[in-house]
């Protein structure tokens, strides 16, 4: 079997390159509002039998895009619950056959279809191992979520592009609600979202004139740090999987310990700067990158685009830095889409992927 | 403040460039050895006292190349004791100021200066959160040593280089050593380490063959899968922070879920197989590379070289897979240097990079 050629894939679907991905970005204020006035109170109703069996660890199961969604939620509960956390090695249960003792570990697997074999056969492994076993999926009737004892529907509505956006920040949501609902906050800060991810929306041509000046990189570089660090390896994978550009991701720490020494005027960077705690260890990060003459563009307040080489002002003044998550990765879906349209591919149809990627 | 070019780099040092990385690579087998030798008793005795205070769950903090070294230690924790196991995200301590309950947890941190400021807070944090703290080191009077309840020395001697090498393999072999005193095993089969390191070292004109093929990379690609995974993630880091390519590392399924679309015949790859479970389940990934037509470069047994593009046949065979992990990485560390030689850079003095990185 050969792959595709990028023509070839484009013939397969629409005349129009990106159109799908497109419109499920577009759908993201509906999604979001979906689940806000339809799903929270599902979720509230699993956090409250959860937080009643008093989970001492959490351990979170994800691959590729759910994958920066279990790191959000990994922020989430250290920072909000002060509940210890890690993201499992799959392969340490699925190729290894570890049997661990699971007592007390809420094991939350992740993923937009509920369909992937690996994912289905380490939430078995768990439950039997006495975890309290919580899938959160696009699709209530797969074999995680009947796998699961809880179960989470993000309610995004079907999702047929292969990059995946809309399940991306209703999973995001869910998480938020769960968490909330888990410390017993009423998730109210949350109402406000659709409408800002719409006010993003609008903004569509600034992003397409920024994606003009990625037409021609080799290479691309993003940073940043806590609730932000999920929205860069978010973006990375994103623009990875339309363009085939090689993005690379760090935390801005990480960033320091060594990938540094390839920062240069020749790779692009750029940098989510959150309004809060995150943006502001950030700074020394950005400082050093300045020093080094690098193209830095940044997607945060203001004052920080003023001193980049360009960005997107992000609108998040008054929105808690938790949810700034779910708002920032909008114009960076955007910006995937438009830098792969600039270079003459089709972003619905990545070669070489498949919808349920099934890994064992 | 600018950074120095390359060349300016190189006269700081030494005529020869890569001198100093070259000779602490050829170090191991007497670093693995002294470590056998001088301090395996130490770390029996600490690995007994933790074992009384019975952890049920493991968190390991590092940065860079310990982060590699706290990934093999999870795959350890996780396969041979059952401990669910966490990489904790520092900045939910350092900059969030998150309070957990670490009672009953084991805190690893590991840190070849033991310098870092973050590392010595977000010890000192987890240790009044109530958690057992473990400091792994090359450097017993270190600040991280000091707020640690126990430390152990990786005892590599001076590392000069800055892309760390010989304290990478002493810190594996360190919590290899821990996690068999845990678990009540002799360690014994990690004996013949230091002859084997030494056999590979032997075969540095091979590796220099190989090193040609990436003159001209643009970008590299690496895959592997359990115990082979930390090795092919600190082989990029290596390459990256010597020759400054972007190089990507993959766990065999996350680079089906998503970053596949980047590999083609312009992406080279190398996969590090290991002669065991996590070489089995990486085998549909490289059959997937092969359809692909992708450029696949293979360190593992000599069938899996013969059906890739080129490779590096290990000499494992009678090694558990999971001490293969300290061993593969010598042939790709000497790539790194012989790649950057040949792109005429010095690894001794990567741009940008500081020997003890002051994140905070």
């Amino acid at each position: 079997m050969t792959a595709p050629t990028p023509a070839e894939g484009a013939a397969h679907t629409d005349e129009v390159p990106g159109r799908i991905m497109a419109r499920e970005i577009a759908e993201q204020p509906a999604a979001l509002r979906r689940l806000l006035n339809e799903g929270a109170g599902a979720i509230r109703s699993v956090a409250d039998r959860i937080a009643a069996r008093k989970p001492r660890f959490v351990l979170l199961t994800a691959r590729g895009t759910s994958d920066n969604v279990a790191l959000y939620a990994k922020y989430l509960l250290e920072i909000k619950l002060g509940l210890p956390c890690g993201l499992t090695s799959m392969s340490t249960t699925t190729a290894y056959g570890a049997q661990q003792d699971l007592r007390d570990v809420l094991v939350i697997t992740i993923s937009q279809s509920g369909g992937s074999p690996d994912l289905v056969a380490s939430t078995r492994a768990a439950r039997e191992a006495g975890a309290i076993t919580l899938a959160v999926t696009n699709n209530p009737g797969s074999p995680l979520a009947e796998v699961s004892e809880y179960h989470l529907d993000v309610m995004a509505g079907p999702e047929y592009a292969l990059p995946a956006t809309k399940t991306y920040t209703a999973s995001l949501l869910a998480l938020y609600l769960l968490v909330e609902g888990l410390r017993g906050g009423d998730g109210e800060a949350a109402a406000e979202l659709p409408r800002r991810a719409e006010e993003l929306l609008a903004r569509e041509d600034e992003v397409r004139a920024l994606a003009a000046r990625y037409r021609f990189a080799e290479r691309m570089v993003f940073t940043s740090r806590g609730y932000g660090y999920p929205t860069v390896k978010e973006a990375a994978l994103k623009l990875m999987e339309t363009t085939y550009v090689p993005a690379l991701s760090y935390s801005g720490a990480d960033l320091l310990h060594g990938p540094l020494a390839m920062v240069g005027n020749v790779s692009p960077v750029i940098a989510v700067v959150p309004d809060g705690r995150g943006g502001a260890a950030l700074q020394p990060v950005l400082e050093r990158l300045r020093e080094r003459g690098a193209d830095l563009v940044v997607f945060g307040p203001e004052a920080d685009v003023a001193r980049a080489s360009a960005g997107f002002v992000l609108p998040i003044e008054g929105i808690a830095e938790e949810l700034q998550t779910i708002l920032e990765i909008i114009p960076l879906q955007l910006l995937a889409h438009e830098v792969t349209i600039a270079r003459g591919q089709d972003p619905d149809t990545p070669r070489g992927l498949a919808k349920v990627t099934e890994t064992h």
